[in-house]
């Protein structure tokens, strides 16, 4: 574990000193160890310096540094650099430069310009990746690899037609299968040779969704072969751990229960995109899917902004407490540490207003001085090393129905599967819960609740598992427009969601009936619905509450049926927020789930983290502007005292606490 | 006449059957029989399946499917399958897939992608036709060919360049002529020989009206010359009717006054873009439109959804009642029956959320039970075959109005043809006229009543015909923006609008003033303007409303003119809905038009349909929530019986009734 | 100068006979002198016509008209036409058209396609522009020499690349000195090789800032150069004046100080974007940053509509009134005429839908009477010619500073350059005084007052500059987000903004904080602020008002710092307008600056103009809807007899009045 290697969680972030000149270096040195640092990522975005001609490689520079690094008792985490090819790459390979959907061909001048499928790309990285591994691959200050950067760029070009084409092959076996699966028996697009079989390019009107899905489904296997050629390259030359930085909050490229399990440490980046609370809870959203990813396995925080919130265009500050908030955030959901991007803000460059630990302002400014505060924290923590996080309720999540969900032709634009899964997430973080995700066809009898949202396709064998998890005594709740689709991305026919799941339930949807673009209808008990509405049967279920609008008066909007030992709730339209927080609440107390820490006010966050030897942390949060009282006095391990009361955006980690 | 063949009025639907197995297919002849299907679209996306390769045909299932079809007692509608060329025509021909102004080549992977130019894809065209003419053009089953399906894809590429040329060498004859029309003299764009002239690609700034004007002329043409192609080939093995199916709410690339003189039966799709009373309203004028481009004939509603209502971006569903009443709304203003897309949802495919007459939920689903209620009701209609509408009042429209209105550098990006040809539509539907719709340059002598709104281009003869049309003792309401550019777009000069409809209005314009984008001006009579404004000087028409705001205060914003025996009214800014409708209603008035059946409520729609031997019957339709009395109590075809009331969304079709 | 061939100031438009025949051409001469035309601008998109084919050049019929203006008294301003190169051209050379960051090439069919580094298009230029002037150069008509037109299309083709590499290598001289200014170390951009440096194409992410800022000042530059080459051409065979109208309210691609330096007369466009009094605001402030551009010489305006105000979209009307206010508008500010574009309005073409001085109603309209109104008042005016405007104020702009704030990654998207740029200008403005531009690096003794805003990059000499400006005694006002970046686009580091005004403002900001889109914060003294805000401490300075919004309550919002024998002010949020105005009239009085003529109500404005012989004129216009009195009676050069009041909309240029 990274954390024996570094003796204890680790505290850094990137660090690009190939920006700066000696002087610089000097104060570096002494700033990473005013602010604790003990990780430093290097090399992100060095492939010009160390290879400046096609062949040619310069190592000498990064001796240096890494001797330098070591000799102030900071490890690395050496980055491959292939996220970003060299000028001299676009003009020795233009063919391997990135094409959009209507042909255009990116060229450099940015950063991830390159095909993932382009033959001559992917053999560089590989020997990049080599190069580095074999220099380095036993250094002493080398703690971990970092392949790559944040995954990200799609390609529609010949060489990406060509790999997709040899996947689909390998995938369906003959021609009449992709021709059954796709349905090209509609609008004429039946394919008579795999040559004629194209990435979803520009054209006339909606795509084949069966086309653009599987195309998301090559693109992510693409992306995560191209990871593990550098990581075994690496591997023949190190026996440190690889991995490769997570882009979480937005991006969608990549099914990263696939890429977890390829990485010997998941490790992720966190933006917000919103301020304030909401930005807490979206840490915590994307810490419960990192450590989920990871399959419970400690993970790590590798990128984070010391003040970086992006906000529509904007990017706004962080407030002073946060980067600690954030941080223990984090960490208090399973990471190993808490990294940064970056050690020190560029002068220049397209990120130069990407915050960083010394601000442009220098070490003379609020923000160093909190991130000094935090690593001094951090340092504290070095007992949590190794333990972990168990939640008892989950949120299905399955990257298929996320890109199903982005197909052509759906009946609503409101249809969001991302803010869906964040909504559940944030009513389960409101009521104190901490949440795994699960992927909808994993054993699920561990949780006492599952939510299921926005879960448009969902596999027959997934249906049959909520079934099963159902019978065998689970709450479920699934929310509208899921279980719709197969694998295949074929509807669901004689009513939907799919048979299983339908019986499970005890209803059956006849009809989908979107909501306008301004509409909120009032429901029976007087909550509201958006987005959506159905007019579904119930087959056994009670109408807990009914709709009251127009033609679908009456008939049931949230049902709740036993099934087997369980029971299977549906809920058919987008409650308002109000009213889908007293739902999960109450379906939370039906299931016999509480808060980590009883009686904390609305806006303080805690987590349990629990050690193999039956040890236990709290860390607590509180992000409200006033003190707060902890339910009891108990040992922290910031102060290193006892500690019964948290002052307005305050934290601890307790030792200790009822299991 | 097709119903002569069918034994009444039309009622089925696209039908794929290409998409399901036997086991589908044996449900669909028992659910065609309950649902009263007596004709079914085939083939209209089936090329793929046809000519699995190029040359190579595979007639075999499709005529497995017409003598089961037959069998059944169900006609066929059937298409040629060149809206959607297969995977394989793109490899063969490259250079016919369609390009976009700026340069992109679409390619195969939704539908329509071709360039209509393009001599492959035309050559290919013909042959299928051809094939298919050959083979089934006197099957037992088959009454009517449907040629193609919703013609709508643009191309810039140079086969389109090389065909606007030879368009354009035919109309002008010499390039000093083109370039007279154009005005090329602005902006140093005079042409010196025919090969400079390029179709309207990605430039800079403002494009040339003349040009793009043109440019929509021609393609229009070469639509119709390749339907025709189509046709013709068809004849020569088929004496039953041929058409293709217009798509009519939004779409106006084609001239349909042109298109309707080269089909054997006017065919049109509906699909509203509203919900509610808003789509009854716009099913009448999608209607009364295609009985206009018909010339009166009976016509045929080829395809409207069971559930499909366009919403910005979001696809609502239908209320109970509307399959009903929206099939009969248009059979009422002339169509010889009510058919859909499709017959059976499909499953996969990039219109799987597409309604169905079956949909997935299968024939228990309200869906399917008002389908066949429709479907019933439809076939107690048959006397009504070939009998027509006549209408009082005409609404003016011209395909060179609408698109010299898409010019650009035109004052206000608020001027909108199709909503203003809709707003004058919905007035007189509002107040329970029906109204037909007329090209300028027609007789327009048996219209009491027209109205002229957005008229912006209007040749020298329409100018001339609307002059004799007041002078002649017609009431003519001209709107703002109207009659202000040639044929050539050629701004009308001395003052708008063209010298003979400024004398039959007594009016002469010197200034348009458009209004802000959020600006509402209040007129001297309380009535409200958004829009537009402009400045006008009465050469003896009477100020019945007049401007308040700013420096127009006091000038005329109505007027009336006595001219010849007739009135010629000048409306020159944009009224609100409630002051336009009231207008509309004193000029009705003025002009002794009242509703099809007087004392019916806002909201019950009614439209009587005459036959040749005087019979005469009255369809009647409650879009509202409560129930209504009749004038008078009648029999009514679909219950067979006396009716004097109809129920909340109830229909019913009146034998007899005061001509 | 001008107005002495012309006798008087210049008054009259572009003129395109070309477009007309003789009918109207007799009807041109007739309302020329009805109108008091004088200068009219000829040939300015006539390529097609006077080199018809390339190499043969057809001038006969420039000729006539030439002779015919000339005999009718109107001076010709005779244009080289190379803004819309014939459609000959793009054949002949497609390598010269214009190409999108996309890749997608232009071509002609509108206006101004054409790449400026194509060697082709700048040979045919210079050629067309060398005949022109061996044919007219000393033609009695002749006044005045107008290159091109509004210089504005951008292109990224590979001329631009190879000009591009030409004009980095001159600047930089070598690869690292370019890759250490561009910062490359970041995101593996370092060029190894002059060949892989490219325009800043479509690309995958954020784009170099050094980049695109160098890319910015490259294309002015090339216009530059462009220009210079035709007027070189031109100045072979004739000594008459040469210059090209700036296109002034939107475009930014051209370093207007530097075009300034190298035209003979200053010539502008003045079409403004919102109505009202809005648009007389925007006329002034063209104006003086017309006059600024002149280094205070005389200037013209070249070009406005008699009745065109862009508004979102929509080309509103102009009041009654209007064409003489704006006119007169222009004059009062340095403008040795008023000209419009164009003569008479286009009937056919993209533009017939601008305004121009006979519009298509004719001579008999609203529209021409006061053109003519105007025409005979500017006959009035002819003793202002050569005098010159004198400002105690200035406004600090450059376009370095403009391109900077266009640069990917900055934290917010509501910096807005322009939009700073003319609120400073207009809140001086609502206070009655003139002002001039400045260069930040130029000498800024002669002004008491000074305001910095939007200036995110300012130049080590620029810092210094401003520094000394206030020691020396100056009352400067710098405004959030300047003095960000150094020249090179690097970051000022230990504290923003560059140390030398830092000192000389007494503050350190060390954290920006962009405040959210619909955020509105208030601040202690009652004022508001959107945004943005900053935190900074004070070095001395006051702390005028502080923040009271969360985390950055009690912190200075703005502050004023004595230093040397000025002052230094700081503001670090926007102010709302109001909040913004009374700090500007705070500072105007604090620096002794008045209104050009106190006691003058909101809406009235005055300006001097002075003569080198000590004479003085003031002209006052009258914007608002109600009479004002002036302070004193005066003798009004338009009415020729003295003048206490002014109507409602009513102009006068008084003779004489206090210095």
């Amino acid at each position: 574990m990274i954390t024996e290697r570094l003796g204890g969680l680790a505290f850094g972030g990137d660090y690009n000193p190939e920006q700066w000149d000696e002087q610089v270096w000097k104060e570096d040195d002494e700033l990473m160890r005013q602010a604790g640092v003990n990780l430093a990522t290097v090399g992100v975005f060095s492939w010009a310096l160390l290879e400046p001609e096609e062949g040619r490689y310069d190592f000498a520079w990064l001796d240096a540094h890494l001797d330098r690094l070591h000799a102030n008792g900071v490890h690395v985490d050496l980055a491959t650099p292939t996220a970003s090819p060299p000028p001299w790459f676009t003009l020795a390979h233009p063919d391997a430069m990135p094409v959009t959907p209507d042909g255009t061909r990116l060229v450099h001048g940015s950063r991830d310009t390159y095909c993932i499928s382009a033959p001559a790309y992917r053999a560089a990285a590989r020997r990049i990746a080599a190069a580095l591994a074999e220099r380095y691959g036993d250094h002493p200050a080398l703690a971990l690899w970092h392949v790559h950067n944040e995954y990200v760029t799609l390609c529609w070009c010949d060489h990406t037609a060509a790999a997709f084409r040899v996947w689909l092959r390998a995938k369906y076996g003959s021609l009449d299968a992709l021709n059954d699966s796709w349905g090209t028996a509609f609008w004429s697009q039946r394919y008579g040779s795999w040559e004629q079989i194209l990435p979803p390019r520009a054209t006339q009107w909606h795509r084949n969704p069966g086309l653009t899905v599987d195309f998301s489904r090559f693109f992510s296997d693409e992306v995560i072969a191209a990871y593990a050629e550098q990581r075994d390259a690496i591997r023949a030359h190190s026996d440190r751990p690889v991995t490769t930085n997570m882009m979480l909050p937005g991006y969608q490229n990549i099914d990263l229960w696939a890429l977890g399990r390829e990485v010997d440490l998941v490790a992720i980046d966190f933006y917000p995109s919103a301020p304030g609370l909401d930005a807490a809870a979206e840490a915590a959203f994307t810490a419960d899917r990192a450590r989920s990813f990871a399959g419970g396995r400690p993970w790590l925080l590798m990128e984070q902004g010391t003040s970086t919130v992006y906000d529509r265009g904007r990017t706004l500050a962080k407030e002073p407490g946060e980067i600690m908030r954030h941080s223990l955030g984090h960490i208090a959901r399973g990471s190993e540490g808490a990294l940064f991007f970056q050690w020190r803000q560029s002068k220049a460059g397209a990120e130069q207003w990407h915050s960083a630990m010394v601000p442009h302002a220098g070490p003379d400014s609020r923000v160093f001085a909190e991130v000094t505060a935090t690593g001094e924290a951090v340092s504290r923590l070095a007992e949590l090393a190794g333990s972990t996080v168990t939640a008892h309720v989950a949120v299905l999540h399955d990257s298929d129905a996320w890109w199903a969900l982005n197909s052509d032709g759906l009946p609503s634009s409101d249809l969001d599967y991302h803010a869906a899964l964040r909504d559940a997430h944030r009513a389960l973080w409101d009521a104190g819960v901490v949440a795994d995700f699960a992927h909808p066809e994993t054993e699920l009898s561990r949780y006492r609740f599952v939510v299921a949202p926005a879960l448009y396709l969902l596999s027959d064998a997934g249906a049959e598992n909520l079934r099963r998890y159902v019978a065998d005594g689970g709450t479920l709740l699934v929310q509208h427009f899921s279980g719709v689709v197969d694998e295949r991305l074929h509807a669901r026919l004689g009513g939907y969601p799919a048979a299983p799941l339908r019986e499970a339930l005890g209803i059956r949807v006849t009809e989908y009936r979107p909501l306008r673009h301004d509409e909120r209808i009032t429901l029976s008990d007087g909550s509201h619905g958006t987005v959506w509405s159905e007019i579904l049967q119930t087959r056994g279920a009670e109408t807990v509450v009914a709709y009251t609008h127009g033609s679908l008066a009456g008939s049931a909007a949230l049902t709740r049926y036993g099934y087997g030992r369980g029971e299977g709730w549906y809920l058919s339209t987008r409650f308002d927020d109000a009213d889908y927080a007293a739902l999960i609440a109450r379906l939370l107390d039906s299931a016999g789930v509480g808060p980590v820490l009883p009686g904390l006010p609305p806006g303080v966050e805690a987590v349990a983290r629990e050690g193999s030897d039956g040890r236990r942390w709290h860390v607590v949060l509180n992000h409200r502007p006033e003190s707060v009282s902890l339910p009891e006095t108990a040992h922290d391990l910031i102060t290193g005292g006892p500690v019964g009361e948290l002052p307005p955006g305050g934290c601890a980690v307790l030792r200790g606490g009822t299991p």
